[in-house]
């Protein structure tokens, strides 16, 4: 265990070298987080991971709450979610609200400060409505703010987003550690080439988040983005603004089009994914605000018909054979509609998904680490010297201590 | 820290010279416990909320559970017990048993040991049927008893009552604690008028256990307490006379009204909240059990159809300007019928709860406290001692030790 | 305590004798374990017991993840589970898939590591389907391994099989202990007599593993096993052939018997209990599969004529009168369906039932500790010396330490 020690402290050095400003701050959406912060939560998610492996226990929370409000049903994010929590020694309490609702006002107020008098932090997903769920974070928080103010919260839980409308920041930042990891380091990503292209599923209305979570963050590492989608498949457009700037801003090149074979050409990271339009998710959210079901019904069909124009936005070997040498890193945020498997046909073909099935499950095993790192760098204000305090303590994950 | 911390102290040595009879016993109706056990469960409570703000850890359960048996679906409550338990170091388990019927016999007592291997504390719920919630507690309780008794079980884990059809103890013990921060001790509620009344909303069926929770308690502590509500309104009589004498002995006085705003005339404290009248729900309960639906809709008709007569008891800025000096301290277990916010009509204007609704969040943060220190006290003998291990140890609940 | 800890310690040193190969093994069946994985399970789980009662805390886990996948409702269970789970120091974390399907390859690949990056158990129940439940277990495992030796998970959870179409391994392994405890030793059950008995009940489509799980383990301890049902109502041929198997290695026998009576006579140890014939399973799984509602009724229909033939197949007064001294053990899983309680008519008398209605409470009670020495030797390749490290480590599970 010496020489994993010695590793494990090197970063943890390296860590208290950062200047992160996480604490006391929700985490919503990258782009408000400054590149120390990204950095900070890259770093400490690595060293949690180590610890883990090495069979240390980062507990540091002899009690606590960490709620989880989740607007959908996702196996994933709540398991990742319960691991982050508890791995720092907290318990998790679900909050099941009416899903089908959009609360505003009294209700977010009162409940915000009725979940939080013991809450450390609040975990929540909130990915249906366009314009509702980042919005509604920030209600909560705004709640929280006055409930902490006014003295009736002893602590200002830490909110995680763990997906919304607009980002979903715990996908692309275990997407990016992922990209760490086959890389060797942030630096190694400037001037590779990463598609970020729609893909066809048979279903419909998937939501955007993970498309501009995606290209808002890598666009900040000198890569050349690609946002390739069939005509009239666009994101929100102030997203891809900011990943156009960002790009400029870090060195890299951002472009749109319109052909997932153009767009894998040389491609070194590719992530073939299906989403639904943003005009079409404005109607919808109409719709569903006046819970109209029959227009509801029709716009699925009008989706559905549109989508099967472009069953070829398969990522298939065809398209894999393309890519820088024939083997771009393919990821994916799963499950993924696998032709053959999940779907008759989907957004990817059955051969080229099992040559990187174990590459994708890697990739989703950075998630509760990152949880984990922003629930942590929200609590503490210095991570490193928390982690140091750890490894000193040396407390064993398993075992009789 | 210091200063905190000799505080801390000074009250601990105040519960030790307390003498409650609370270890082993089951707290299920607040007047079956003398002042020195509610007293005890006030201060207990306090230290722990102290110590948690002072960032102490009261753990005291290496393992162990909370088996939650909620009949019906409370956020708040639950979120409360949850809390609780997490504190004091146990994880809560829950217990989903069919919601709308009434076991007995062997049910009980079966699920009772099948759930207790492990258990500390059961935390029930059960205030639908009136003439049913208590008594299955009770029927737990003896469930329980009998395989302690018999070595079934390791530990006789204790009950709290969540609210049942004739108390909900964890929130008028959790309203006392919120009097007593107001006025700063149980002696300076002496001599003040509290008002219990009856307010209008539109839904029906009501629990009665708050209002006759609060009459029943709060006429221990030499208040003048008026029971206000339209003619026909009545809680259980038992309870009323249990009130009325508890005044006279307290020195206090105990009236029944029939005006919102007569009531309110100089009133220091208000509690305006919408029940369900007695006869009502000796109705419902037959119905219930008949699961007659036509009846259940029909009572729900004439029920609304009589409340609707009753729409004027709201309580507003009008009527506040009645109590003393037109600031009387206004309280509610929440959430609140508040007219054109949660409801077209209900028990109070939005105004009037603006101004007291930060307070009211507040009267609710004591609760997960309340609960704690039930639990505790519960399990052990000498809670003073205990919490004096607790100050020694001095173990934080957050950070890394 | 002291000769309390002298006892504990006496066992753990018995412990340590043995050489179990439980360690990074799913437990799936008690067929596929040695006598000393049997035995070494057995002891652990009673030295846990110990140790609870003497309130010292066998915590193993800092953090940690036990998984919970049930296909079916089971409060006991589920309990159990838990209570295993949180003993050790593992929080719970349920995966609720759709009950109804049949899940395999891809989905089950990736579920299997999506929810296993913290995980160091995972519990399944899946019952429903003959030829499926156990199935489903082994690709769950065969999942974790690949998850494993890929790199994707920091640990191959263990599996613990709590219900599957073939075996009942924890209610098994909790009925040995119960009659470890009852005789005094596994020694001791060498010449008993043991009659499992189909009874009578209401239902329709009870699993067989009960039954199964039953005549497979008890006839490894030289038990006269008798297995009684009408005509018809046989297991699974290969369990019943092991039972018969086991029994002549054991040094005891086996035999089939259709009368309930006979079978009851001279009996020590009587289990009587309903079951689906295997022929009907068998056509149960295909009317499921197909999800032909009209062939499932239609089977239930005959199954439930068919069982009505064997209404006399119920435990009584008078068949206790007919087991040696007339006062067989009775044991049952719960709940039992008994007359004129849980249903009209069932598999035991009301006042059968009563006379041992504690013993089967004390019965079910072992079954947390199994799970929990079950997950312990999973996780320890020493059980033994972990428990000496537990004892002198010296924490009490309730208190302030």
């Amino acid at each position: 265990m010496d020489k994993r020690t010695g590793i494990i402290e090197e970063k943890i050095e390296a860590i208290k070298r950062l200047k992160p400003g996480l604490s006391g701050k929700d985490f919503l959406l990258t782009w408000e987080k400054s590149d120390e912060d990204l950095k900070t939560v890259l770093e400490v998610a690595a060293v949690l991971k180590e610890m883990r492996s090495a069979n240390i226990s980062p507990r540091v929370f002899d009690s606590g709450l960490a709620i989880s409000n989740f607007r959908d049903n996702s196996t994933r994010t709540r398991f990742s979610f319960a691991s982050a929590a508890n791995l720092l020694g907290m318990a998790v309490q679900d909050l099941d609200e009416e899903k089908s609702q959009i609360a505003h006002g009294e209700t977010v107020r009162e409940t915000a400060n009725m979940i939080s008098f013991m809450s450390d932090v609040i975990g929540i997903r909130d990915d249906i409505f366009l314009g509702e769920g980042n919005k509604y974070m920030r209600e909560v928080g705004l709640a929280l703010d006055e409930g902490f103010e006014k003295g009736v919260l002893p602590v200002r839980p830490g909110i995680v987003n763990l997906q919304c409308d607009i980002d979903h920041p715990t996908q692309s930042m275990a997407d990016l550690m992922h990209l760490q990891n086959v890389y060797g380091s942030l630096e190694n990503l400037r001037g590779k080439k990463l598609v970020m292209s729609w893909a066809y599923s048979p279903s419909y209305g998937k939501p955007m988040s993970v498309p501009q979570g995606i290209i808002a963050l890598m666009s900040r590492y000198g890569m050349h983005i690609e946002l390739a989608y069939p005509e009239g498949y666009n994101l929100i457009p102030e997203i891809v603004e900011l990943a156009d700037k960002n790009s400029r801003t870090a060195g890299g090149s951002f472009r749109i089009s319109h052909s997932m074979e153009d767009a894998m050409r040389d491609a070194d990271i590719v992530y073939p994914k299906s989403w639904a339009p943003f005009h079409i998710m404005q109607q919808r959210t109409e719709l569903l605000q006046k819970a109209d079901r029959t227009g509801l019904k029709e716009l699925e069909q009008v989706c559905l018909a549109n989508n099967a124009k472009f069953r070829d936005w398969e990522f298939d070997d065809a398209k894999l054979k393309l890519t820088k040498n024939g083997k771009a890193l393919y990821m994916h945020c799963l499950p993924a509609d696998i032709s053959g498997v999940s779907c008759e046909r989907g957004e990817v073909s059955a051969p080229a998904f099992e040559r990187y099935r174990i590459e994708t499950y890697r990739e989703a095993g950075f998630k509760p680490y990152i949880i984990a790192a922003m629930m942590l760098t929200n609590r503490f204000d210095n991570p490193g010297e928390v982690l140091t305090e750890i490894m000193h303590r040396n407390r064993r994950r398993v075992g009789v201590i």
